[in-house]
């Protein structure tokens, strides 16, 4: 039997990864992981205005070294036996292009040009434009927002371009068109970065980019042109129709197939987001929320078209055909933080490490700097094994998860995190003990509107940092869901979910069902909700409500 | 010229002090503290439960060290020209005696029963005694909480002994009658302990027994056994009259002038609590509200009996004929908790420190011991430096300052603190400035509740452990209150306080003003609001406000 493999490449935050998997077996042959360097310097980002960007060749280095390394570890054969590859990136990722699909960041005399590279999908430069594109989208006969929860966002693809066009006339003059990040790197390999031909993603469109059957596209000329004369045109340099994760965008270019030492009959799969080929790692069944969980959460549903494909999601971050699963209407939501309000509270707990024991004379240089990382390294450990001792009951504080603004339910970026029910008792547990719970409580409200508008969750499949950690926040989770929550096995779900896809368009299985049926590494945990604790939170949950409604409807007015 | 001098006796939550004073010139010659030795090892209270009482040896050893080492310290000849010593305790804290007036701590049987001892002031045990009588108040023809604000607390006088004798059927029947702390000491010394006939002070009775002229001295019998039948008959063991601190309660008894190795003749002056003899020690002026701002705070202020003497003032903890200055109006508020809240976050802070720090083998354990208490030390007071860098209108934090609940405006024990606006940029000093503002937000619903009760406030006179050592912390309150405020110099304004009531009471001055004048430290150091943060904090007040009244009225229901 002649074996075969296909390489599922991740594009994270901080660093891609290339994972060879075994087409038979699901078997995870080897991995290599390449972090940015220039985003690791910080360069061309300015966290206090929100402005994160990242320059193409850190994709470019990323891409090469990590396949080289994968496969260079792996046994020899393997290269030879590559069928495909398919690639998932974060999003909306987009990037201003030249008519030949090349982003400006790669041309003469925009290399150092921030507003000429990638924006990063947690980029919140553009609020105004944002707002700008809601208030239209209220105003137009068609609302064009509908499909992807009703409210725009700042994070995404239109909200960014039109940002930047107004900021920088010479990225403006130089840009042809856009392509998002999962639609570059698979043109790239493909040799054809060509913006009106290169295979456009299902994904990216559809729930960052308004793109939709029933608008036959994009939105109008006249829309876009409402919103800015700068847009003028543009949507014709754009993209009409769209691909889902199992077409094939082509093969491997001579080139590429060249410098990667892989065969040039290689297919490369049409790209889509890093949480929705998460999803599909993971193993997402119709019906079940397929959450990943770390600094923030996406969450992925799955239903079949013709049970869902009529119902509008309202407040979520769009529903889109085939956007995970093809075939399959995806849903997306996710909170704006999650692990990100541990990782807070914690620099609020390290300040006197930080600031005051980094000055102490009373032991050498070396001795303070160890003793800092050694204890601020253990705290959110100890937080999640003293939280788990406070009763349910005792603490009697109730946090809102609002620390980073709001993604869904009904995104709203202004809002802020708050704490009642402090009392001169409440210490730093049972302050973290609440910080958890409002997380799940906000995992409950975006579970309790996907069921009120109509489209039922079965269970939960959780992955990420938090799902593999944290028994502790899992627990909580599936007591205040009041639902089993299974923990996927795979450590890189989105590479394995890549190399699922990859499969797929390869031709090797019919679809991503089958797929994941063959390559798919299970469950590692489950953690079933306690019934006492089920009935607590219920309670709890409502004050929850109470204090958010307060707090966004009257408070911040 | 014959030098004189007074002894000032103060006795705080945890030790007592003596205090010498020359009284021409208002020096003070020497000082002796002693914390109270079984309340130091814990003993009879138990915390969780907020059960805290004091063995009346305790106080007894702490009165006869403190004068004698303070004596000892003076140069010769000061003890025979002492003429008086008062006296300021906590209050309400309030013990059974038998019919000699002995604490029944002190009787055979009785020596271990926590409920036979001093029920300290901020003993909450009686939280439901407390409602009851609220409840029955409510009812009752003549309202008899209305000079104490219209809200019985569980920290006075009723509440609490309704408690003992209904736990302790013992207590119950051995006590005959019920005496103050600051009641106790000048009786002893006198060597007239009786009930019926030793003099009570019009400071305890007004502001936490109900006393008053209008009523005819305490409530009515029947008042008092509708409460509870177990009240029958007390009312007449207790007492009618009551007495300002310008009165002698009578002169040393030979026994306790052998003791103390001081003159027969001295004058022991009627007692009050601390709170209010400390703002006569830094030097209280009419309608000048004098702050004691230590763990929470009390607030003082004295206005004519003819201007203020038929106003009621709702929500505060009562007004009383002459229980700060004698012949005003003497008005009590105060906050629950202040520097408690400061000390609250340092060590919710602390928690790496104390519990991973704390077991680190990198270190020996001396090392060890010296960092955690170097860098503990230090929080309070770098806090304090970086929260002052904060721009005022930056961090965005709103906090409450219940986090011990509510004692004025309108007293609720139940409430809890709160803190909104937080962000993943909230870092310890914002939230530490947020907390600041919370307590100097509740001072000034304070001012505002006088004077919204037509009672005015000119300025404001601060002491205790805050005033003195937090410059940052009073600029905020100054500026909160739009108000200047003054800051007693004396470190021992409560001492002093009671050395010259000694002197009033003794006859060396006509009255208390006088007294001040002479015997007054002065002050040490002014603040003086700034008018740009006045504005600001009128906003964030308005949402301190909407927030505490969404949190008191709707959250907590």
């Amino acid at each position: 039997m002649s074996e075969k493999y296909t390489i599922g490449l991740d594009y994270g935050t901080d660093s891609v990864r290339s994972l060879i998997v075994n087409v038979e077996t699901g078997e995870e042959i080897t991995s290599a992981l390449y972090n940015y360097s220039r985003w690791k310097q910080g360069k061309y980002c300015d966290p206090p205005s929100n402005q994160f960007r990242q320059h193409p060749k850190d994709y470019l280095e990323g891409l090469e070294f990590t396949i080289k390394e994968a496969l260079k570890q792996a046994p020899s054969g393997v290269a030879e036996k590559v069928v495909g590859i398919s690639v998932d990136t974060t999003g909306s990722t987009p990037v201003a292009v030249d008519e030949k699909g090349t982003p400006l960041s790669l041309t003469p005399g925009f290399e150092e040009n921030s507003n000429a590279m990638f924006v990063l999908w947690k980029d919140h430069t553009s609020v105004k434009e944002a707002e700008e594109i809601n208030e239209l989208a209220r105003k137009w006969e068609i609302d064009f927002t509908k499909y992807e929860g009703g409210i725009y966002s700042s994070e995404w693809f239109w909200a960014k371009l039109l940002h930047i066009i107004r900021e920088d006339a010479g990225v403006y003059r130089a840009a042809y068109s856009w392509v998002e990040h999962c639609d570059w790197i698979p043109a790239l390999l493909t040799g054809n970065t060509n913006p009106k031909t290169l295979k456009r993603s299902r994904c990216a469109a559809g729930h960052k980019a308004m793109w939709h059957e029933a608008f036959d596209g994009l939105p109008s000329e006249e829309f876009l042109t409402a919103l800015d004369p700068m847009l003028a045109g543009l949507r014709e340099r754009l993209y009409k129709e769209t691909f889902t994760c199992d077409v094939a965008a082509g093969t491997l270019s001579e080139e590429w197939a060249e410098k990667l030492g892989l065969p040039k009959n290689v297919v490369v799969g049409v790209g889509a987001f890093d949480a929705h080929l998460g999803a599909v790692g993971a193993e997402i069944e119709p019906y079940y929320l397929s959450k990943v969980m770390g600094t923030s959460t996406c969450d992925m549903l799955i239903a079949p078209m013709e049970e869902a494909g009529d119902k509008l999601v309202s407040g979520i971050c769009g529903q889109v055909d085939g956007s995970i699963v093809p075939g399959m209407l995806g849903l997306e939501a996710g909170q704006s933080a999650f692990g990100d309000i541990y990782a807070w509270f914690k620099q609020v707990l390290e300040w006197p490490l930080k600031n005051i024991l980094a000055e102490t004379k009373l032991v050498d240089e070396q001795s303070r700097e160890k003793l800092i990382e050694e204890t601020s390294d253990k705290i959110i450990a100890r937080l999640n094994e003293e939280a788990a001792k406070v009763p349910l009951e005792e603490s009697g504080i109730v946090a809102l998860d609002w620390m980073n603004g709001r993604r869904t339910p009904d995104a709203n970026q202004n809002l802020k995190g708050a704490i009642a029910g402090l009392n001169l008792g409440s210490d730093a547990p049972r302050i973290f003990r609440a910080l958890v719970e409002a997380t799940a409580f906000g995992s409950k409200a975006i579970n309790d509107r996907f069921i009120a508008e109509g489209v039922r969750i079965d269970g939960v499949i959780a992955l990420g940092g938090v799902a593999k950690k944290s028994p502790f926040v899992m627990q909580v989770v599936a007591d205040v869901l009041n639902m089993p929550i299974k923990v996927a096995r795979s450590e890189q779900a989105c590479a394995l979910g890549s190399a699922m896809a990859a499969a797929v368009a390869a031709g090797v299985y019919a679809n991503t069902f089958e797929a994941q049926k063959k390559m798919g590494s299970g469950i590692e945990t489950e953690y079933h909700p306690i019934p006492e604790n089920v009935e607590k939170y219920k309670v709890l949950y409502e004050k929850y409500k109470k204090f958010g409604k307060f707090i966004e409807f009257e408070y911040e007015k």
